[in-house]
């Protein structure tokens, strides 16, 4: 039974969802539904969800639609990755999705067939679209190959490891070895927060282990742009490591650094949201 | 494998649409939900997600279940169409549909099996009826067959075309001709707002037509009962049509006459919600 | 097609459902949720919904995940009863499910595996061991037996019978005789508010008859704390049974006493939530 993956904005309130279900069912087609709550047109936010869940959904393409940009002439795009493939508007939903799926190896733009309403193009582009990849047809048959160069992308998050900020330069050692000599911290935006509070930040676990955050540490953080005073958090393997109540940076499951508060809410008690900056230093 | 699309206001966070759904799976069927989100209670928004949506589903029947009168008299129906059958309270939920689909040819008043307990009827009364359905039994194998005549129905909401309200009589031009030539203006209730706030109007795309309204050119719009001066809005193909954070006069994606805002919400700019009632005349 | 349900605090905004989803399609596991909007960390709703639904699921498994404790040591589950499977966190959550379907004839400790993230059981723990079961695996196989007895549970919702509060001593008859012959009222605990604000106490309809409070009769209500004075409530067989803004108490469709309001809200009309105790006399 051919399955395709699907996100999107159309909420779960106005039947837009069952009605590209429909579409795909009419060719055997079935939804695994990521999600249908991305804030409207909040690219940013689909991409990093879709991008966070792709690898667990053993489906045979991923429908994904968060287009503001539907009703004007930016493309529709299939992408082909070495894990999977794609569909979508070019607007940059799609690429930190193919990102995790090995990269693109291959694009095309979908071509529109005359008479196709130009409002829902997630009922009548890019379902159709996504049941004749699911159900076996070349993505090069459904329109015209574009270099992937010629994507739109969105900025990347910011995350970024650096001599420590408020460090005396004379303090980072001879030139040259400044680098590994100096304390150096994580500047890392936040990319989700989910139900539960957690913050997700942009930088990889590996990042934390490379300035020497390891569970057992402790670590100093401050929110850009803040006059708090910094804040010591420890650094746990899970929330677990805490005490309820207290807030930890740890690994999350998609293997990014993140904050959570036991039983409780980071975002709330670090007031922070997606494209805040954090810094994070040993301490 | 017997398919039935599914719409309530059951929610999602009680386990209600769960429950239906085991009992259409105890028969093999599955279900491809519409909505579960219409407002307690709101026959008439449940009445019209169903009829824009059930053209797109591929099903053997259409369940949907916004019921206020449960644990009454009223009776259960199954309505029979050349698109389609439908099985829901006699409210007037199913007849929008039911006209999408071609009309009703045969209603049938559901027997109630003694002992089916009175206020879940969506679980022990329609859900059985549309796994049968589903299935293969014949609708007059569920009840008694009714008049269709006798079916609850909704006020329908207004759209008509007249002439325009605020013309001195005289400028119509020689009476009999009036209605060819003079200035008229279409009256139209809101039916939905969509997540998006989109507007949706009861009238078709065909009477924004009929009106001259065509893209390209302007409409002059004013909400009934509002002393605000009437706006000028461009009539476009959609809202890629204006710039962002215009209001745009467009067919929608479901045939009918709509606001939107480019990026933005058409229904806060209007102030409109379902039932308020717009004026449209060329302008 | 083997199906599992599937209940968790999980929200449906994060992909984390669709990932879950992902590792039971991995193995041919379809899921019929029940519900993924249990308040976060609300285990005594997730047990309730989770109890009230699963006996209308033919499914292979129930798998169930509001787990505030995961990351740290709690155990992972699959109980055995007469009526099914369930997997999910050892924090009561499943034990009142267990009851429903018959009992706990076996329970089984999930073996975690090395290297298995510790912040996601959900995707990574329990949904790997309800695909397992679905498809065959014996629970033995999933982990070490333990023993029902050590199974942590909620404290039980309050619901009893009791000599009514107010009466003099003397009234109630002769000693030995006090149960039958004075006058007695029913206290229960508020254990559910649905969407359509029906209030479900955790007392069954049969304690309701054995007050003698039948369809037909009247009952004295008050709640807990409250210096109200007591309000007399119609007993019905359902909200149909009296005017629209009417409150009624009733049987509800899980067997449970409840009060409803006809086209409202009870539970604000009563100005009570989950936890709340209610006491009801006939009056």
């Amino acid at each position: 039974m051919p399955y395709v993956s699907f996100l999107t904005d159309y909420g779960l309130a106005d039947g837009f969802v069952a009605a590209c279900q429909g579409v795909l069912l009419r060719r055997g087609v079935h939804a695994l539904d990521i999600t249908h709550l991305i804030p409207p047109g909040d690219i940013r936010r689909g991409a990093a969800v879709l991008a966070q869940t792709v690898r667990y959904l053993p489906v045979d393409a991923h429908l994904a639609v968060v287009d503001p940009g539907v009703g004007t002439s930016r493309r529709g795009l299939v992408l082909v990755t070495p894990g999977g493939l794609l569909v979508g508007p070019d607007n940059g939903l799609l690429e930190p999705a193919a990102a995790v799926l090995g990269g693109v190896t291959e694009a095309v733009a979908l071509a529109v067939q005359p008479g196709v309403p130009a409002t829902f193009h997630g009922r009548d582009l890019f379902a159709p679209a996504a049941a004749a990849l699911a159900t076996g047809t070349p993505p090069a048959d459904l329109g015209e190959p574009v270099d992937p160069a010629t994507m739109v992308r969105l900025p990347p998050a910011l995350a970024r490891v650096r001599p420590a900020a408020d460090q005396e330069p004379e303090a980072a050692g001879p030139a040259g070895d400044k680098d590994q000599a100096g304390p150096r911290e994580l500047e890392a935006e936040v990319v989700l927060v989910d139900r539960f509070g957690n913050v997700q930040l942009a930088a990889s676990g590996e990042l934390l282990a490379d300035l020497g955050l390891r569970p057992g540490g402790q670590a100093e953080i401050s929110v850009a742009g803040r006059p708090d005073p910094r804040a010591s958090v420890p650094v746990g393997v899970t929330f677990g490591s805490v005490e309820p109540g207290e807030l930890v940076l740890y690994v999350d499951s998609a293997g990014m650094a993140a904050f959570a508060v036991r039983d409780g809410d980071a975002a709330t008690r670090l007031r922070v949201a997606p494209g805040d900056v954090v810094t994070v230093r040993p301490g």
